[in-house]
């Protein structure tokens, strides 16, 4: 951990709160349209269908499709079966784009400009560059660079997604601490020889709803209850940097 | 023109000032090393070698090699003949990366900065991520994303690194405008249907010195003298925004 020179993080969950800002928008759209359902539930089934989408990509039994094409699919089945009237597919893309302007935590802005005053700090997201471009202006949040699912073509965990990051910034893996609120993200970033750090996101499903299991003591290289706290860790370590 | 989504910029040159930049730093390590030379001549000379060192890669004539290895090979080529030492391979890396951290010229951080408030900005350089995430590091300009040759593994100007920024966007060639101070770049760009912008750079090479052919009256779309000029002309026409 001394080497520490760059920091990427997992975005949906662990930077910005994708069910609040989704819950709000479906909300909004179906208001504007007379349409109700219990977008909650509908917010979070949503997410839920991304891992299976995203699994048919990464495993080639489709051609790549980004995050909005899948989204527009998963949402497609999803609709009927939350009560939503049939949808087109303009309809559908526009839903798949509110995951592109998504509320950052209240210690994202803040935690990463001060990460940023000694690492080079970039998101390693599922989602593709034009969503993450949407994400930086909409938050304020300030990264170094990029990374998006369709630079590499790829969808994390495949080992291609962590090992690209690295490469394109011209690190070592040790030298890259990967934060992230999902222990299988995680895990895999630790199988590509990166750094890990853990941070709790509590809320990430809802108040009452745990979806991911949390990491036992020492599972990780670090485990921290938001970005400040990670800030204020590395600095006392006086770590090395760029 | 009144589409415009996203303006992309050339780096060297257009955004920095390399030639002060890599002259000072060679000159600094020169004098710790007792070594003199014309070092604005070499800072030129070493500039001047980057177009062959290019085409090779673009050609297919060479496997991909980004600009750090390139520029190690030329200035082993240049250094006896501007009277230097035989220098090592971990001394001509470390002296590829003085293109790394060259200062910005003065009108480019507020200049960005005026236009990201109403556009999506980006380098689109022949540099790689690397040395992208050093200058933003070093100058303080502030982007909404990198594009650097090796997301592409290919060099301006071949089609591919213009469409592939514009497509990483998600957004069409002609919601783009690509902002450069040489003409062979825009003329590139243009061709991919991307909007131009000439930005006269008329100390690029020194004061004297007049290496890039001044454009033609209506050769591009807009031709500027800065980037606040470009702010206030894209300001004054309203265009379309993000």
């Amino acid at each position: 951990m001394s080497e520490i020179r760059a920091l990427l993080f997992d975005t949906f969950g662990t930077l910005v709160d994708w069910r609040t800002g989704v819950m709000n928008q479906l909300e909004q759209w179906g208001r504007a349209r007379n349409i109700d359902a219990d977008w909650p539930a509908l917010a979070v089934a949503w997410r839920l269908a991304h891992a299976p989408a995203l699994a048919k990509v990464r495993t080639g039994q489709r051609d790549w499709a980004n995050l909005d094409q899948l989204q527009a699919e998963t949402m497609s089945e999803l609709a009927p079966q939350h009560g939503l009237p049939a949808l087109g597919d303009d309809t559908l893309l526009d839903l798949a784009r509110m995951w592109h302007e998504l509320p950052a935590w209240p210690d994202t802005v803040e935690g990463i400009a001060r990460l940023r005053t000694k690492y080079v700090v970039a998101p390693l997201s599922n989602g593709h560059i034009a969503l993450l471009v949407h994400m930086v202006r909409a938050t304020g949040i300030t990264f170094d660079a990029l990374f998006g699912s369709d630079v590499f073509q790829q969808y994390k965990p495949d080992p291609k997604t962590y090992l690209g990051a690295v490469g394109l910034l011209g690190f070592e893996p040790g030298e890259v601490l990967f934060v992230a609120s999902h222990p299988s993200d995680l895990e895999a970033a630790a199988g590509c020889g990166l750094h890990t750090c853990y941070v709790s996101r509590p809320l990430e499903y809802g108040a009452d709803v745990v979806v991911e299991r949390t990491p036992t003591e020492g599972e990780f290289d670090l485990m921290v209850g938001d970005l400040l706290e990670l800030a204020t860790v590395l600095e006392s370590k006086a770590l090395h940097h760029i």
